[in-house]
């Protein structure tokens, strides 16, 4: 499973010592080939962590051969020392490989504003590299967790070939990428234009819409690797189905493991007048931290859902929105609709149906209520 | 103090049975002229409560003789029911009043989406105008709290005018005005122009930069009452100055009050190309719930700081950008500065300066922590 899933794919998660835990703490993922295509998308803040300006740079290439990820710190913020010691790090695992330095994509999470220890990190390379394995696939998995109470990894088959992957992420998580580590590997035979035309279309309807708390990190990074070890070409379409339910499955598990969270949210907006007005409306109400806290309640507020549409700049008449919570029509035509009793809130998944009555297209954004506990977790750890 | 501190002006704050608990939730405030010039400036967002739509257009008019506000209900996404029982108050009170129902401004907070009990509403009017006195201000601004904790009131002296006001609103503060009512009076003679260009150039730099918790109401409403009692027509820029430090006061205990928070946040963006940079920035770090968190827990984290002006579309270079916390820069350069555990946490004002290198632009938001407390109160609270 994981990355591993696909033929030509080797792994490892070692603890190199970067958490004090002394937990698994970096993971090396290695494509064998027969080729090195490979696809990349990354945080879309201005403030980019040393190892995304690093793996932009490479992804430039199309051909990633290895990534090298690791938890226990993010490298971000920390200047040019920061970003030597990424490049050190593409520079040893490349040695330590037989591979170019410029094909190592990196990638890192944890404490913002603090170097990496590199005198563990790159000692733990040479470690991880003798432990390469096609059965290591989960370790790397656990080894980019960071307040994951769970490892993610999903895998999707097609006919002859594979789409496996692994993700880190738990809070941070918003649009324009979460704070999320994610690794796609595939034995499919695709080319690096396949794999970002498949990367880009599945990461723009599950990755990018989900938003656990608004906030968008530094680091995230999400990899597609090739190695073609299947000798097959899918269809284009199935190959980006493939992909897609990957992510989608991966960005679900993140939702269900959010930092503190009781509910997971799923917000669906009908009839809006553009995919672009439904995805903004959707964003506001899955960012509204009073419906959010009134969803942790059990409360079925149905007045925060049309004041966070108030908000947005999307057409809509106020007197003709109709919201649902798990399918009861509590609002219609902007008024009181439906008995608010009847909604039943007791299971952590809660629906959300916002009907704009101006068009035909929707979105879903997938969101998390607040609670305690976010801030109970987020008061403490200093990331 | 509060609405009666300027001459010409009379209040009650009555207990009209609206709410529950039986506490005073009707306030009435009357102009007794000469002057009944008016300016208002009301929420930003779409979704409009019944008396918003009503006031906004009493307000064209520029002439107002008599507030009636109300706590215990917002009378918002009440459809069409909801606008006759708005039209029903001004029709009542203009009676009692001997006014017309044309220059009565309905001011409305508490739930969304419920009907207000009129039964009990329209005799309260009546009780109200048999209490109208110029000693009742503060009885007024008890009258229209909603979860806040204290009223609030301020006042400004000029030369031989006044400008006092009242304010309520705890929770769903936000930039484009926030749950909050607020009634200013003055008997400085100012006509209907005067008090437009005076409020909007207050609101601006005072309520519309406050952010307790991203939400936007759709209630805000803020009115300014002239009546010229005093005779005066001060200088403008004596004037605005005047409005300004009343809106500025009451926005201070406005944060000072919000639902849940232990800490006031004052956020200082300098050096930013524009005003609308430095703005946008500053409600951005004012949003991010992981900071509000970090706060809370002392935790001086620059690092979500920087997170959050990345997501912006304002001027900035990453490596240029410093950041202090209660004065210690803790982020030089856009890398780790001055040591952290300098910062001094441990008092309610937590003061974010954020240094953009850019320009000479500059502007201040104030927001609060995001507590437990918070997400306790307003799980529990249907509003």
């Amino acid at each position: 499973m994981s990355v591993t899933a696909a033929q030509g794919f080797t792994a490892a998660g070692i603890a190199a010592g970067i958490k004090e835990s002394g937990g698994l703490d970096l993971a090396l993922v290695v494509n064998q080939g027969p080729r090195l295509a490979a696809a990349g998308v990354f945080t879309a803040n201005r403030v980019k962590a040393a190892p995304v300006l690093w793996s932009q740079q490479v992804l430039r290439g199309g051909q990633v051969a290895a990534v090298v990820l690791n938890s226990g710190g993010a490298n971000a913020c920390t200047g040019p020392e920061g970003f030597r010691d990424t490049h050190a790090t593409a520079e040893k695992a490349g040695e330590v490989l037989g591979v170019s330095a410029g094909e190592v994509a990196v990638a890192s999470t944890g404490l913002i504003g603090v170097r990496l220890p590199m005198d563990r990190l790159l000692p733990g390379i040479e470690k991880a590299a003798s432990e390469l394995s096609p059965h290591s696939g989960e370790k790397a998995a656990i080894a980019i967790k960071t307040t994951d109470t769970v490892h993610k990894t999903a895998v999707a088959k097609g006919d002859g070939w594979t789409v496996g992957g692994m993700a880190k992420g738990a809070g941070m998580l918003a649009p324009g990428l979460a704070t999320m580590l994610v690794v796609l590997t595939t034995d499919a035979d695709v080319d690096a234009a396949g794999l970002d035309e498949a990367l880009r279309g599945a990461t723009r309807t599950t990755f990018d819409r989900v938003d656990s708390d608004g906030c968008m990190s530094t680091n995230d990074t999400v990899l597609l690797l090739a190695s073609g070890a299947s000798g097959i070409t899918p269809a284009p379409e199935a190959f980006a189905e493939a992909v897609r339910a990957v992510c989608d499955d991966l960005a679900r598990q993140l939702i269900g493991d959010a930092e503190g969270a009781s509910k997971d949210i799923r917000i669906e907006v009908i009839n809006a007048a553009s995919e672009d007005d439904a995805v903004e409306v959707g964003r506001s109400i899955a960012r509204n931290n009073l419906l959010k806290c009134a969803i942790h309640g059990e409360d079925p507020n149905w007045g925060r859902v049309l004041s966070a549409i108030g908000t947005t700049s999307a057409a809509f008449d106020p007197d003709r929105l109709n919201v649902a919570i798990n399918d009861v029509w509590v609002c219609r035509n902007g008024s009181v609709g439906d008995d608010r009793d009847l909604v039943d809130m007791r299971y952590r998944e809660v629906r959300i149906t916002a009907d704009l009555a101006e068009g035909d297209a929707s979105a879903v954004i997938w969101a998390n209520d607040l609670t305690a506990d976010y801030v109970h977790e987020n008061s403490a750890y200093s990331s």
